[in-house]
């Protein structure tokens, strides 16, 4: 393995474990050719199904995860795992089972697990999860497993890296219908109730299926337009048109070591996930292509917005920024003639090299 | 009533409530004017103390604001009430009781009534809450009430603007832990459990005092620091510091017609809010400006970011967000390269007239 991005990039293409995890590692930390090598890979994705699973802690999505890539290879599909933890490091806690996932899915060359945490801010890791599927579509999978923590916004800005979104529940996490948090069913194609062998289990699906219902479709178009609005950079959604005719399958599953292929509901949600991929690609793939653009739109305004952040900063005079801040704190100057007098500087710091 | 920034300040600054309504009108419209506006009221304001009271669909707190509004009239403060609804225009419903609240309050011209809505994107509503807090603060109340629905992210932006926020819980909204959100606690400086006299009411205070009692200091920290970081311009937060010396104290209220001044804890809940507000001014202010800081920090951060993509999309000569879409979606371009040559694209066209 080299350092250079064409070298490494050709790496990946050629099927090379060893250089993916080392270009998962430039994602990671940002390596200043991390542009470069991703501009080189690019081309050669779009072919992986990529599948957000999302839940709280204790729903027991990890040994789903774990449980539905056991039974992807079954099928001789091959597998990346991706386990993104926004919460990590402030509980200090990574995802849990990566251990006995190792031990279940080891030395199976058509499987690879990678966990990635909270590193600077979540837009940040919104930005290198949506890096991380791109390395890994490129370098052949047949399907990306996005495993993500319920945690808010974060889950949401990373679901929108996926094509399919499994979000689970599971009974026993308190009052049933306070649990489901607003905003995660929104995100939802395909809902799963694990533990369903648990008391309580009928419970939890009665009042998902009473909020289903609840999300009639211009309800639903609402709900989905407000998460677009809390997007990043403020851009318009695409997601409204399917979401008005998809209705979020509910499936019943025991990911557990003791349930048998015929009783752990692993294959009515991998059913339920290739009826969403069909519903998306069917026609030409028409739905996925407008799904696909609103959140290209996005992407690029993000990046955008965060390129220009980043050049800004770079580009003021030492210590300006303090300054504005010492003025407009002692009300010598509005946020307003600040920003403007910011943006002056960093012009007049900027010129030399142009814009 | 005139349409120059610098005569409608004039009239704002020598009490005209007309001119105070037309300046928040210009600053929800987004007016050309509202930033010389902005600027020509900011030095005279500071003065008032902005209390935010946030908390979920049913805890009562408009009755408790137009309850706490009604006690700072009887010991002679000027209240202004800002009522925000980011939940608006989606559910259609702006903040109820305005009416009631109307009739309570009304024929006072101590007391000034506003509500926003969103318009546009949550950031957008961010950026208006808190000039319209400055417009209200120049215009000389005593104090600023802004009250929000508690509603994910937005509340937290929203808390932001005020100096002391208050989150309202009641009981009977559901589990008593879960439907306290993640998230909210943090950002509560004072807790009331409205309805105090319910059914349900002690198991509320209960959980909250559990939940409390949970955010010791360290772990407080690291909470606050993960908020910090989910705002907008990943602007570090200064407001850690202070988080580890004050414990929100919880006060039990009654903000109904029937409750008398002797039970409804209106007065508990103004000596909390004051003993916040004595905590960060004491010793000349020391923490208040430290939080303040963060604040600032954060908000110029948020004014750039939003001000660059601005200037850059009107830069941009059009179709070209359009056609790096359609090349990122044919994979002719990667993300990357598609962020680069749009920067180039805003460059080019924008220098004739410097950065």
């Amino acid at each position: 393995v080299t350092d250079s991005a064409p070298s490494l990039a050709a790496a990946v293409l050629s099927g090379s474990r060893r250089a993916l995890a080392r270009a998962l590692t430039w994602v990671e930390n940002e390596h200043p050719d991390s542009a470069a090598l991703l501009s080189t890979l690019y081309p050669h994705g779009g072919r992986a199904w990529v599948v957000g699973i999302t839940g709280a802690p204790g729903t027991g999505k990890s040994s789903l995860v774990t449980a539905l890539a056991l039974r992807l290879r079954q099928q001789g599909e091959t597998v990346a795992i991706l386990a993104v933890d926004p919460t990590s490091p402030f509980t200090g806690g990574a995802i849990l089972g990566d251990r006995i996932r190792m031990r279940d899915l080891s030395g199976d060359s058509g499987v690879f697990i990678r966990s990635m945490a909270t590193r600077g801010s979540l837009g940040g890791l919104a930005r290198t999860t949506r890096d991380a599927i791109r390395v890994l579509d490129a370098a052949g999978f047949d399907r990306v497993l996005v495993e993500t923590v319920g945690a808010g916004q974060s889950e949401v800005d990373i679901a929108r890296a996926a094509q399919t979104t499994v979000v689970v529940e599971a009974p026993g996490l308190g009052d049933d219908v306070q649990a489901i948090k607003a905003g995660i069913l929104e995100i939802a194609d395909v809902l799963a109730v694990n533990k369903a062998d648990r008391a309580g289990a009928e419970n939890t699906v009665r009042a998902l299926r009473a909020m289903l219902e609840l999300g009639h479709p211009t309800q639903r178009n609402r709900m989905v337009n407000h998460h677009g609005q809390r997007m990043s950079a403020e851009a318009p959604t695409q997601d409204d048109h399917e979401a008005e005719l998809w209705v979020p399958p509910l499936v019943r599953t025991v990911a557990t070591r003791e349930a048998t292929p015929e009783n752990d509901g692993i294959g009515d949600l991998l059913d339920a996930i290739d009826r969403h991929r069909a519903h998306l690609t069917h026609a030409d793939g028409d739905k996925l292509r407008q799904r696909q653009r609103g959140r290209i739109e996005g992407e690029l305004l993000d990046r955008l917005s965060h390129a220009l952040m980043a050049r800004l900063l770079a580009a003021l005079p030492a210590g300006t920024l303090e300054a504005a801040i010492d003025d407009v704190q002692s009300r010598q100057r509005s946020p307003h003639h600040a920003v403007q007098s910011l943006l002056d500087s960093a012009g007049k710091a900027a010129q030399p090299n142009g814009v």
